[in-house]
């Protein structure tokens, strides 16, 4: 949450009737009984990641400015990074990257596929808020790996992000084009389910907790709340 | 030339009439009396090289297996590494990293366009052939720096490149499909051009040596001396 604190910082406040800080705070739960085999959560985590800095590639290319352009070269460098250091987890469990990533690649793939976005300013949108949630999501889903290794995937997700520098760069879009702000609410509304669709696909259930998947809702209603969140940040109304 | 030598182990040779490395230890010929100002040179050369970053992340997308993705997602780390350590040396001079750059886009974006191809293999192509040709340029344009600046930037491109992931996955795409050589080979002799141009356009000629540019001949004669090296590797009549 460090870059969330360190970019709000930079932002103008206007007047609230509650400290916007106070949603943060609260405890977060994690999802350590759903955890998979430390290599389904290694590939699909990599995979997942790989995928994120895809996007963010791709919106470098259809930067509008040279400006835009750097800054989210800088923002790959940290993404591509953080699928880098998974997959160097992936290679010390004996396993080929490619081999760990093949059998979850589809539901990616489509998640892929429906959040591309039509033009720069909805693939920004897309960076900006599917990556903040399907890290928190991974990083909840962590403490269930054997203990050593959960705190080294801790740590890869503890590493900042660029969702400054993608939220930044979605503020000076709106700055200039104050009608894009609904068409990104919009989007943004759109993209939770399709996000929602990887992390359940990435929970195990044993056949006992089968008939209990009420149990991760308290999960996913902070990851949405967190999600509208970063959406409020920019004025989006989620 | 590190990497060159490294993939060459993996290798089947077949005999030759002569042995390749020959070629390989000629005396390389630097370009120092035509170097433009230190923040002409980062501002191009970053630019440079988050275009070959581009070039390698479309390749991410729209590769054919996940094997695929994985080994061009390492070598996007590297690639993108090398931008932001340009980017790095661009800020400590005092500029922003996009406005060093900004002045320089035009025909690099004109270059990119060019040398797009038309699927995956042209693509891959693309990233082998013209990373390797637009680092040996900037190294040799390098040594015309400011003595600190140069030793640094030089250091930033004697870092292993991802020659040899991409001619892994270019060897195994010609194995599986032969026919696809005869297409590369000619994709391959069309990027030549391009390539060039790109490296005039960074030359820094003084009036009098306008007239006299035919100096420059000898070390275009080695740049385009590796690239059929680089397509004889994999079997390309360049």
């Amino acid at each position: 949450m460090a870059t969330w604190f360190s970019r709000r910082k930079r932002r103008i406040e206007v007047p609230r009737l509650r400290p916007r800080t106070e949603d943060v705070v609260t405890t977060k739960v994690d999802l350590h009984e759903f955890t998979p085999s430390p290599l389904e959560f290694l590939g699909r985590a990599a995979y997942v990641q790989l995928t994120l800095f895809e996007n963010l590639s791709l919106a470098i290319s259809s930067a509008p400015t040279t400006a835009a352009k750097a800054a989210i070269g800088a923002a790959a460098e940290g993404s591509i990074a953080r699928h880098r250091a998974l997959a160097a987890e992936i290679e010390k469990l004996g396993s080929t990257v490619a081999d760990a990533m093949d059998p979850y690649t589809g539901p990616i793939d489509e998640f892929e596929r429906v959040t591309r976005g039509a033009d720069w300013f909805e693939q920004i949108t897309t960076c900006y808020l599917t990556t903040g949630f399907l890290d928190d999501f991974f990083a909840r889903l962590a403490p269930g790996l054997p203990s050593s290794l959960a705190e080294r995937v801790g740590a890869i997700f503890a590493a900042p992000t660029a969702e400054a520098v993608l939220a930044d760069q979605l503020e000076q879009a709106i700055a200039a084009n104050p009608r894009l702000a609904s068409r990104l609410a919009m989007w943004g509304r759109r993209l939770v389910g399709d996000t929602m669709l990887v992390c359940r696909t990435a929970l195990h259930f044993t056949e006992d907790q089968r008939s209990d998947e009420a149990r991760v809702e308290p999960v996913f209603s902070e990851l949405i709340a967190a999600h509208t969140r970063r959406m409020d940040a920019l004025g989006l109304t989620a």
